[in-house]
Parts: C-alpha cells; structure tokens; sequence
C-alpha cells in the first residue's frame, strides 16, 4: 500500500526480496506506528529471528517471509553433496517453522517451495527454482488479498460500521492484507463506512498498526478498547465483524486468531451481527481434525503487565503497568468454532465455515 | 486491610475523615501500584475533584468519600441564614454528585446524610449531624462488606479458578471490598484458590489495583489480558466470576459495572460459569425502570490511546501506544442483564437478580 514518509508517497510491500544482497526487507513493525523503517535479514536465521520477535507478523506476511527465508538459506548454501544440501534445507526449513509454532502459513508458503525444488536436477537449479517459487508466493499472496477484497467489498455499505480485531491488514501480508481487503476494496468503489479498530491487547495491534493503516489509507476510524466491543454491540453500533486468521481448519471450519477474536465472535453471535473471517488459501491446514489440537503459544508475561508506547518526548519505552510483583497467563491466540462464523471470505469467494471441507478442490486443498 | 510500607506493616483505610483538619484523606490510587500514598482533601471542591480524576474510584469508595465531602462541606459553611446554609448544601451536594455521573453510590451516601441533618434544630446541629452520618455510612461500608464476604466466601472452594473484572476490592470500597470480599473470607477459612485478575482496559485496574490487593494480602493470583478470558472458559480454566457493580437496578436486576463486565458474563452464560455480581446496598438504585437509562459516561480517548506505568527508572509516565493520528470512543461502563446473572451477593444474602424487587425490604428498598 502506499505510505507517506518524509512527505514523499511511495508504495511499499510488507515483506520483499533482494536478490543481489540474498537479504529479506522487511517492514519493522514492532517500530510502527511512531516510525516506519524497513529492515534487512541477511541470513535465514535473521530471517527466523524477525518473524520470532515479530519485526514481522500476521499470516500472509510471516507466510512470504518463510518462504523468502527458505529461499535465502538455500542460496547461501555452498556445500557440494546431496547429501550435504538436503541436511541443509532440513535445517533452514526447521527454523523457520519453529519461529512461530501456532501459524499455518510459514509450513504452508516452504511447503510450495520444496515441492517446486523437486524440479530441478542440481543443487544450483533448485537453489533457482527456491528463489522462484518464493517470488511467486509473494506475489500470489497479493493477487489472493485482491481477491479476497472483491468479494468481501460487497459486504460492505454506505453506513457500516465494521469492527475488526488484530491487523489482518497489509502489514499482515505482502500487501492489502485479508481482513482490511474488503475495506480498501469498498473505499476504492467510493463507499462511506466506519471501522472500529480493537485495541488488541496484549501487543496492540489493532491500536498500533490496522489503525495506522487505516489512517494512511483515509479510512474513517476509531480504536477502542477491547472491552467495549460488547456495549457498542448491545447499542446497535456495530454491523459487521471482519476479521483474520492464523490458522483455519478445513476439515471443521474451526477459526485460530489473535486472542479475544473468539469473544468477540461469541458477542456477535448474541447481537445476530455478521462475523466474517477473511483468509488467503494458505491459512487453510487440510491435516488437523480438531481446533484443541491447534498449539496455542503462551508468549512472555511482561507483554499483559506493562505496555510499549512512545513518551511526550518521542522515545520507544516499555512501561510497567501492572503490580510489580504479580505475573501474567498470556496465551497468544484462541480457536473460534464454526457455529460462531458468518462466513470465511476467501480468494474464490466466501464459504460456510463446515463447507470449506466440501469444496476443498476449489480452495486448493487437494 | 494491611498494607506493608517501608517494611511496616498498617491497617489501611482507603477513605478517612480527619476531624480536626476537616480534611479528607484518601490513598491515591492513581500512584497504585507503583507507590502508596495517601492525600489529604481541604475542601469540597478538592474532594470532588479527587472523584472526577480518579484519585479515589470505585463504587463504595466515592460512596463514602462523597458522604465524607458533603460533611466537609457543610461543617466549612460559616454563613448564619437558613436560606444561605440550605443553598450551600445544595451546592456542595451538586458538585459531588456531578463527580461520577454514572455511579448512585455518591447520590446515596448524600442521600443518607441529608435525611440524617433534618433531625438537627439549628445549622451547628445540623452540621454535627451530617459529620456522624458520613462516619456511619463509612462504618456500614466496612460492616456491608464483611456481611458479603461471609456470604460469598461458600462460592469458594479449594482449587476454585476465579475471574475479577475491574477492581472492586478494598480500595474501591473503605474497607475490604465487594468482589474480593469472598476471596479474603475465604482465604481467612483457610481455603486454597486461584484468582484472574482481568485487566481491565484502558485504566488497567485490574492489572494496577486488584494485583496489588492480592498480593499484598498473600492470595495466589495471575494478570490476564481482557482478551484471554474466553479462551481460558473455553478451556476448562476458570470455575467462578465474581465482580462488582457500580450501579444495580432493583427493579430489572440490571447491572452497570466497569466496560467489559458485559462482555465476560455473555461467556461465562456460554460456559456455564456461575457470573456473581457483588456489592453493598448502597450501590442498588430502586428508581430507574430500565438499564438503558443509565448514564454510560464517555471518557477521554488518551486512556484507550495509551497506557500510564512506569519506566525501567521507576518513572510514572504516559506514553502513547495508538497511531498518533487515530481517535478513540471510550465508554467506561456496560449494562449486563439479569438473564446472565447467577446471583448476587448482598450483606443480606445472595438473591436472584430478578428477585431484588420481591426483597426489597430487606435489602433497603423501603
């Protein structure tokens, strides 16, 4: 999407590729929204560590950055045996698989790119074809987002006021992002809307960064806090709910997200408010039969009992909010179940949540 | 309750009367938990604004903290007519009611106070009258919580998981709160449990004040983001709610309490997790017919824009988490209907919540 910095407009991708330097660049976005910086990985365990620390986040983005992470480690390799290589790719692969346990899309996105190694019959044509299939991820994962906001757009009319939790924004993918799809969709057919942007704590991703886009976007918006969702519901305030995922099940329609997206499925469902999950095909794991079996990460207290913001002067600081001596429980995500969904908006168009199973051809599950 | 300062450990009021000075004096909860304070109130006026910003908050609290004003203030008049003396009360009742719009435990305490200076034949009785009725409103809140606590404390069992919302502990009262009130019972009878404390976004409450309750008196307890409830119900992790309210209809059974109490007893009915709401009488209005009548007052964006805590120097500072340029809706109550309610907790006993009506004697709705 495009951003303003230094007065100067410029499009800019969440996650790109540097095939001169072999370097990730990556939108940092642990600095947003008090500076917009990109970085560069330059090595595949960089690569891991930004998606670990989340310089990056968010499905598609975490998704591309694998993919882009695999195809660095791959290129770095100057070994000279199969067997070498393959110990190798083992390596690099299970790195960036372990950045972020709870996602689909990092397994997913290396997955596509080890498949298309398979074509080449030398260490040097499948270091290619790595380098190849990652670029085409990145970029359908783009094309995928534009779709997914011709779809959804429709959802969207003068006057809706949309909620939505987290950043399944650009931010959240190479570009356009999933949940906000839909949003800049409407915008660009001229639609007058609102979006209230959940605060999101722990990390605040919903003040931080899907209210930044959206303010770079011109999009009317407000944040609110996480706890207020439930009386703005009960006074008619909120039409529609549009959310991401981290990881959907296709065999149950069942919904992991950023924790407190199953509460606020759970209001929705009450008020008979719409509640839509917008993903890319990526998000989709075909394998797991159960959402309990989905690994929940329980991240670092200190993410509940304090906050990261920036003080009058300017200055990043962490501040303890809470008793200094008390700790935090911090799970980072939570399974919404089908009965709860309106419907999973995707690029092929927007499915019942226990259908996506039925049409798993069309969704690319095989 | 007991509080440890510089290694000493006192018996704490949160709201008290210094009669010679004619001052109130109150722990400054906005320096909690960071540092204990306590501040001094000369006038009516300062005691109202130390409802208004907060430095005391919370149901029983400003009840007997305006009681305490009102008497501040009458006991400052030094004119002679009846005419001046009764404007002047109007006007110290007006100011310290206006304090917190949505609470009725200020309207009440005043309430009491005024009906007891009608027995005074002359303004310096009057005056002597309206400091004894403050004194006794204070002294009931300490009885009504302890009565509470004895009813409660049965909820409790050993290894019960417990949800809190908000801080509706000994600070938000005089002394040893509503919704911890069970759980100091029950720790007193030896019983071995777990509390959550939500932390209550934007002011963090929970996470500032009910933490430092708990672990000040010893009770083991865990900081949750108000996003992490949900998940953790879905879990199987937590057997009980227990919260406060700032204002109960006795006619509907209604309950208006800190934003996000809603939202937490819609999962609690879904989980099938007993949902108790705790308070004294004072905090029942017996007028209005209908929970949308009441006043849901908007506060400032900034709270839910950033976060107060403080720096790796033990600095107390602001700093702002939000996109500098978004806004923010802020509504610092919700109503929660009777339907999911389990009970709640009196002085007199725990009641239906559609059944306060039907005991309204007893639970001093004339």
């Amino acid at each position: 999407m495009k951003v303003r910095v230094h007065g100067r407009t410029k499009h800019y991708r969440t996650v790109s590729f540097d095939v001169r330097t072999n370097e990730v660049v990556l939108v940092e976005q642990r600095r947003l929204p008090h500076a917009f910086e990109l970085i560069c990985a330059g090595t595949y365990k960089q690569t891991a560590r930004a998606i670990a620390n989340m310089t990056v986040r968010g499905a598609g983005a975490i998704g591309a950055t694998a993919a882009y992470g695999l195809a660095q480690g791959v290129l770095a390799f100057t070994g000279k045996t199969e067997v070498a290589f393959a110990k190798h790719v083992e390596r690099v692969y299970q790195t960036l698989a372990d950045a972020r346990p709870t996602a689909v899309d990092p397994v997913n996105a290396m997955n596509d790119v080890l498949a298309m190694m398979t074509g080449g019959n030398t260490i040097a044509a499948r270091q290619r074809l790595a380098l190849q299939a990652a670029i085409k991820f990145a970029d359908e994962d783009v094309a995928h987002c534009e779709a997914i906001g011709k779809h959804g757009a429709k959802l969207i009319r003068n006057g809706t006021r949309v909620l939505t939790h987290c950043n399944a924004g650009w931010l959240a993918f190479v570009d356009i992002g999933s949940a906000t799809a839909p949003m800049y969709a409407a915008q660009a057919m001229g639609k007058d809307f609102h979006v209230y942007c959940d605060e999101t704590r722990p990390r605040s991703q919903g003040a931080a960064l899907t209210a930044w886009e959206l303010a770079q976007q011109g999009i009317s918006h407000e944040v609110i806090a996480d706890n207020a969702a439930g009386h703005l519901m009960q006074r008619g305030e909120i039409d529609l709910v549009i959310v991401g995922s981290d990881r959907t099940l296709g065999r149950t329609g069942e919904v992991a997200n950023k924790i407190g997206t199953y509460t606020k499925a759970v209001l929705a469902a009450r008020h008979k408010i719409p509640f839509y999950v917008a993903i890319p095909l990526s998000t989709i794991d075909w394998t797991l039969r159960k959402g309990m079996e989905i690994p929940i990460e329980e991240r670092d207290g200190d993410e509940v009992l304090g906050a990261w913001g920036t003080d009058a002067r300017g200055t990043l600081r962490y501040v303890r909010v809470a008793n200094p001596k008390s700790d935090a429980r911090n799970p980072a995500f939570d399974v919404t179940p089908p009965e709860l969904i309106t419907g999973i908006i995707t690029p092929t168009g927007i499915y019942k949540p226990r259908e996506l199973w039925k049409f798993r051809r069309k969704l690319g599950g095989g």
